[in-house]
C-alpha cells in the first residue's frame, strides 16, 4: 500500500486553502456557507473534510494548517472539531491566494525551519488517491532541494478549456523543468495542447521547502514578503490578530500563480496520472454525480417529465415538479431559485454581481 | 348606465357556485385554497370577491347565495364577510355542478317560490359588464316564461378549443333556441364554427325560473330532483345539514350541462358581446395578465434572462433568477416548486393526479 510508503515525517507540512467564496455555485453554495464547506458531492462529507482526511495518512495530523476566512472560523470548527484553533489560520479580508500562501509559509517556518509544506485547495476533488500520494511523494523529495518550486500536474484526458495548463520540458527526469504557464485556453489550443504530450492540468497543489517559497515570494512579490517579514516577531503572541490585520490592510490582491508560479524561473512539475477535478462547475458536478436513465442528477424530491441531462437540486422538504426541460441547472435554498441552462458558466459567474446589485446582500 | 335600467327586484336570486379545487393551477392554486379564493389576476381581490360584487348592482344581497365545499366555509367568511352564514351553502363533497344547483333551487324555491335565479362560476372573468348586465336582463326577463332554460353564450373571437360551444337557431329572436351543446372541439373544428355565425361560447351562466330549473332536475336527473324533494322540508330547521349530507351520500357525479342542459328541449340563449374568460388555464392567465416588454407576466421577486414569454409566480420574499426560459410557467409556494411548458394543459392536470399517488396529500 502507498499509505505505508510514505512514511509520516515530522518536517512534512500540508496548507489547505479554505477561503473561497464559491460564487460559482450560488445559489446552492453561499457566502455564509461557500463549496468547500458543502456536501456537493453528496458522500455526507463536505469537500474540505475530505481534503483534510486525504492528508491523515501521509501527514501528522499537528501539521495540517487551514487557512480561510475569519468568517468561517465556526464552520472549519465544525467540520474538523479535531482540530487545533492555532492550525486554523484567519485572514482578515480576502486577497487571494497570494498573501495566504505567506501567512501560512511564515508561520509554518517560525514553527519549523526545515518545513516542507503541501498547498492544496480544500475544494477540488481527487480519486486514484494511490497515484496522488506517489506523485506527493516524489514532489516532497524533489522539495528537500530548497532552490525549487514544485506543482502537480495532471496528464490531461481531454482537450479541458475550463483548466489551466503546465508546459514542461520533456525528459526523463520525474522533476520537469516548467517552460510556461497558461491559462484556460481556447478550444483549438486545448486540443493543440494535449496533442502535444507536452502539456498537463494546473491542479493548483504545490509542494516547496518553507525557504523556497519564501524566497520566492520575496523576489516575486516582495512588497508582500516585506509585509510578512515585519509582522514575523508577533506570530504566536498575542500581538498576532492585529499584526496579521495590518499585514492584509497592505497587502495586495494576487494569485500566486500569477504572482509567483509563472515568473519564478525555478518551477517543476510532477506529473501525476490520478483523477482529478477542481469541481469548478455545475457541468462538472453533474459529470462526476450519480445520473439517472435520462441523465439527470436529482438531489431533491422530485418528479421530472420529459426532462434530461438535468442537475436538479433543493431541500428535501420541498417538492419539484418539472417539465419539459433539457441540460438546465435547477437549484433551490430557503431564499433563491435559480433555473439556467447547465453548461452557462459565465452565467453563473454573473448571478451573484447582478443580484448583489439588484437586489442587495441578503440573497449571497 | 346599465345599472339605472336594472331595478334590482325581490324575486332576483343569484348562485354563485365555488367549490372547485382548481386543479389546473396547482401549486399556486392549493386543494386549501382554490382558485377562486386566491386574487389570481392581481387586483387586490380574490375571484369569489369580485364575482360577488359583480352582481351587487343587480341583485339583493341577501339574495345571493354561495354554494361550495364545507371545507371552504371559512374562506367564504373570510372573503365575503357581510354575508349572512344561511346564504352560504355547504355540500359535504364535490359532486359536480347538478346537486349543487339542485341544492341551491330548492333552498330558494322554499324561500320565494317566483325566485328567476341566475347560477354562475365564482371563478370566471367579465369585463364590459354593461353588456354583461344588459344580456342578463333580457335573459332574466325571459326566464319569467317558467318554462325556459336560458343561458348566455359568448360570441367568440377566436377559434378557441379550450371552451365549449353552443349552436343556436339564427333568427331575430333575443332568446335563441339552443340546437347543440359541444364540448371542447378541434382546431379544425372550432374554426367552422366560428365561420358559421351559429355558435357562441358556452360560459356556464344560466338564468331560470326556480320551478323550471325544478322542472328540469326531475324529468332530465330523476333520482337527483328525487332526493332534494325528499329533504326539502328539513331547510331552513335543524334537521337541514344531516339531511343535506345524506342527500349527497345518495346523488350521482354529474355536470349539469350533461345532465340537464344537452337533455332538455327547453334551453335557450341570450348572445352577449361582453369580454369573459374561464381563466381555465396558466396560458389564458398569460394573456389576461400585464406582460414585459418580452411578454413575461412577473408575479415575483425575480431576475430574467434571455427569457420570454413566461408566467413567473412566487412569494416575495424568495428571490427567482431564471435564464434561458421560453413559453415556461415557473410556479412556487412554500411546498412546490413547478417549472412546465406553460401551454401544457395536459400536463397541468395530471400533477396533481401523480403527485398524489407518488408523494400524497401533503403537496396538494
Amino acid at each position: 500500500m502507498t499509505q505505508k510508503k510514505q512514511a509520516i515525517q515530522p518536517n512534512h507540512f500540508v496548507v489547505i486553502m479554505a477561503g473561497g467564496t464559491g460564487t460559482r455555485f450560488w445559489p446552492y453554495s453561499r457566502k455564509s456557507r461557500p463549496k468547500q464547506f458543502l456536501d456537493i458531492l453528496g458522500t455526507g462529507k463536505s469537500l474540505l473534510r475530505i481534503t483534510y482526511e486525504r492528508f491523515i495518512p501521509v501527514c501528522n495530523p499537528e501539521n495540517i494548517f487551514i487557512v480561510t476566512n475569519q468568517e468561517y472560523a465556526d464552520l472549519v470548527e465544525e467540520i474538523i472539531p479535531e482540530i487545533a484553533t492555532e492550525q486554523i489560520l484567519l485572514e482578515p479580508v480576502k486577497k487571494n491566494t497570494a498573501p495566504c500562501i505567506a501567512l501560512a509559509s511564515y508561520k509554518i517556518r517560525k514553527k519549523n525551519p526545515d518545513a516542507i509544506i503541501t498547498v492544496t485547495p480544500a475544494d477540488h476533488m481527487i480519486f486514484q488517491e494511490d497515484k496522488f500520494f506517489k506523485a506527493l511523494s516524489v514532489a516532497r523529495d524533489g522539495a528537500t532541494d530548497q532552490g525549487k518550486l514544485i506543482t502537480i500536474g495532471i496528464r490531461p484526458s481531454r482537450p479541458e478549456t475550463g483548466y489551466g495548463y503546465i508546459q514542461y520540458i520533456p525528459g526523463k527526469e520525474v522533476l520537469k523543468k516548467v517552460k510556461t504557464f497558461t491559462e484556460k485556453p481556447e478550444a483549438g489550443l486545448a486540443q493543440k495542447f494535449l496533442e502535444s504530450g507536452e502539456f498537463v492540468w494546473n491542479a493548483g497543489i504545490f509542494i516547496w521547502h518553507v525557504n523556497a517559497i519564501i524566497d520566492a515570494l520575496n523576489h516575486c512579490l516582495p512588497e508582500i514578503g516585506e509585509v510578512f517579514e515585519e509582522i514575523q516577531n508577533e506570530f504566536y503572541t498575542d500581538g498576532e490578530e492585529k499584526a496579521i490585520f495590518n499585514a492584509y490592510s497592505q497587502t495586495k490582491n494576487i494569485s500566486i500563480d500569477y504572482g509567483v508560479m509563472e515568473k519564478a524561473p525555478n518551477v517543476y512539475v510532477v506529473l501525476g496520472s490520478f483523477s482529478w477535478s477542481d469541481l469548478g462547475s455545475w457541468n462538472t458536478l453533474h459529470e462526476l454525480s450519480e445520473q439517472d436513465t435520462e441523465k439527470n442528477v436529482v438531489k431533491a424530491n422530485a418528479i421530472l417529465y420529459d426532462t434530461e441531462g438535468c442537475y436538479v437540486q433543493a431541500p428535501m422538504d420541498k417538492l419539484l415538479v418539472v417539465k419539459g426541460l433539457k441540460n438546465y441547472l435547477i437549484t433551490e435554498n430557503e431564499k433563491v431559485i435559480l433555473i439556467c441552462p447547465k453548461d452557462d458558466e459565465k452565467a453563473f459567474k454573473d448571478f451573484t454581481i447582478d443580484v448583489k446589485k439588484q437586489k442587495g446582500d441578503e440573497y449571497l
